[in-house]
């Protein structure tokens, strides 16, 4: 049987592209003892690997000629670990391939009865993303004013959303009027801004009259400029990603005025990673789960058939074009 | 009598001079009903004056044509209330003046058995905004590494002390060699670094072997920048004041950076003003009266003698020339 597989070939001097990937065939690897041999089912496309290819980050700055890493929903085809049996469903950094050999302690089981499609989204590392980052750091107040960015994406559409769920007025921004439109119409935002229009300053200040309490900022760069400059005193700023450092725009710079803003409005910009959060994981679960399944929370996906289709998934996304969680399906 | 005073007469379009200030001799205002006729003493100088002129911060932007605001200590020379009688020393922003009728409830009476001329300094405002900005924002843990910029000035001298005591290492960080051995040799700091060297970033890398777990940031820019490549996975950012975008450095840019390594090292950033915690003033007067009065803490002073004298004392302090507190000693 052949493992199809994708190698991170060569560190990206600029915007990525499909370049950067080599594809390959290997032979699907035996599982060791206490290991489990594992059939992806679906791959997680998120921000993070773009950042993971430009520098150290939580993790080491990663290495071409290696399987490309990723975040990825499996099946158990094997196992020689009392942890887990074939059939059963788990989680894990898999990478981009068909199967992988993972001793036991790397995987996390999930619970067959969830649907599957939404274990790396609302119910796994996105929704718990978007969870703590608002309720844990953000610490929205009921009737604040909240501003999301990358808004259509799978963090920021559900950061949003719970948001509204804990009472406040909530703003969007995204790129383009038709993913403005969908946040608004589908998504329930309050309001929601187009960060490449000309006035996009004009209508943010038009969409937040009271001012910002809190931002939760996936992108840095000058959105985070501009929203700071909305901020109401003692704002904070959910610090959870930096888009727009991440793909080639290395040289790129924010005014200096975002110290002296944060000083004089006295506000707090924390980062966190969800990873280290995970000892509160299950109220956060058991709430997303209660959302989802009552209709309160909608969790849009945005789904890639194939492996093959992996790399221009997270060129894709990287460019904006994905609405929701964006996943490559690889079997199943 | 006569009441000499500086106007400022003109927002300054680059690095500030003494050209923004004209001087003026007025009449001695006479206290009103419930007001207090107060002979100004000293004259606190300090980076957020610089600040009020170029835009709305926790006050209103400064308006040309008014005499120059500014906290000061001050005696009371006539009362027409009873909160206060002649001879008290009393606290409040007096501006840049020799008297001034104030109501009442804009003074503050100090202890007359207090030295006065730390009353702006380690037992006034700058005392306390280094104690809160470390101690409350900061929360060192002994062991630690704490870095200070701006570490000569009024409240980097006192923070770096304040973390010292705290059982910290504390590395501070200052323009010139005179400086920087007087960091070490007379205040006490474990490491000094220069940052116009032009090794800093290595002489700051060498110094924090470690890396760096609290951040008293006096300055922004290319300062925070460095400092937070050596940071520590949740390490805070004490954003006291960014003294590099004050004078004259609008067009001065941060690198993106700020916000990824934000992210990934999970680092809080958090603005304060010290007047939003006054109603924790007590402890902390006590604390510092305390450590000035055994010699634990330094208070290293400034002082401009004559009123004539404040455009030259703040046009110097944002150039750097100061070493401790900076003052203007009006009369007495």
């Amino acid at each position: 049987m052949i493992n199809r597989q994708w190698i991170f070939a060569s560190v990206p001097t600029g915007s990525l592209t499909e370049e950067s990937f080599a594809f390959q065939e290997a032979a699907v690897p035996a599982a060791g003892p206490g290991e489990a041999l594992i059939r992806t089912r679906f791959l997680s496309i998120d921000p993070a690997n773009r950042a993971w290819m430009s520098g150290e980050t939580y993790r080491d700055q990663l290495e071409p000629g290696t399987v490309m890493p990723g975040f990825a929903i499996g099946e158990v085809i094997a196992s020689n670990t009392a942890e887990c049996e074939p059939g059963d469903i788990v989680e894990a950094n898999l990478g981009w391939q068909e199967f992988s050999a993972m001793p036991a302690r790397a995987l996390r089981r999930r619970d067959k009865a969830l649907p599957i499609e939404h274990m790396l989204g609302a119910l796994g590392m996105t929704g718990l993303t978007a969870y703590f980052g608002m309720i844990d750091i953000g610490r929205p107040r009921p009737g604040e004013t909240i501003v999301v960015s990358a808004a259509a994406g799978g963090v920021g559409s559900l950061a949003g959303q719970i948001g509204r769920i804990a009472g406040c007025r909530v703003v969007g921004i995204a790129g383009g009027p038709e993913k403005v439109r969908w946040l608004t119409d589908h998504l329930g935002f309050d309001a929601a801004v187009d960060y490449r229009a000309a006035d996009f300053v004009e209508q943010l200040r038009g969409a937040c009259p009271d001012g910002v309490d809190v931002y939760f900022d996936n992108t840095g760069g000058p959105i985070l400029e501009a929203v700071l400059q909305r901020a109401n005193n003692h704002a904070r700023v959910v610090a959870c990603g930096a888009i727009a450092g991440y793909d080639g725009c290395e040289t790129g710079r924010e005014p200096r005025v975002i110290s002296q803003t944060i000083v004089v409005k006295r506000i707090r910009m924390e980062g966190f990673i969800v990873a280290d959060l995970f000892g509160r994981r299950q109220p956060a679960e058991a709430a997303l789960q209660n959302w989802l399944a009552s209709g309160q929370l909608k969790a849009p996906l945005c789904i890639e058939q194939g492996l093959e289709n992996a790399p221009k998934a997270l060129v894709g996304m990287l460019a904006g074009r994905n609405r929701g969680k964006a996943l490559v399906k690889v079997s199943g």
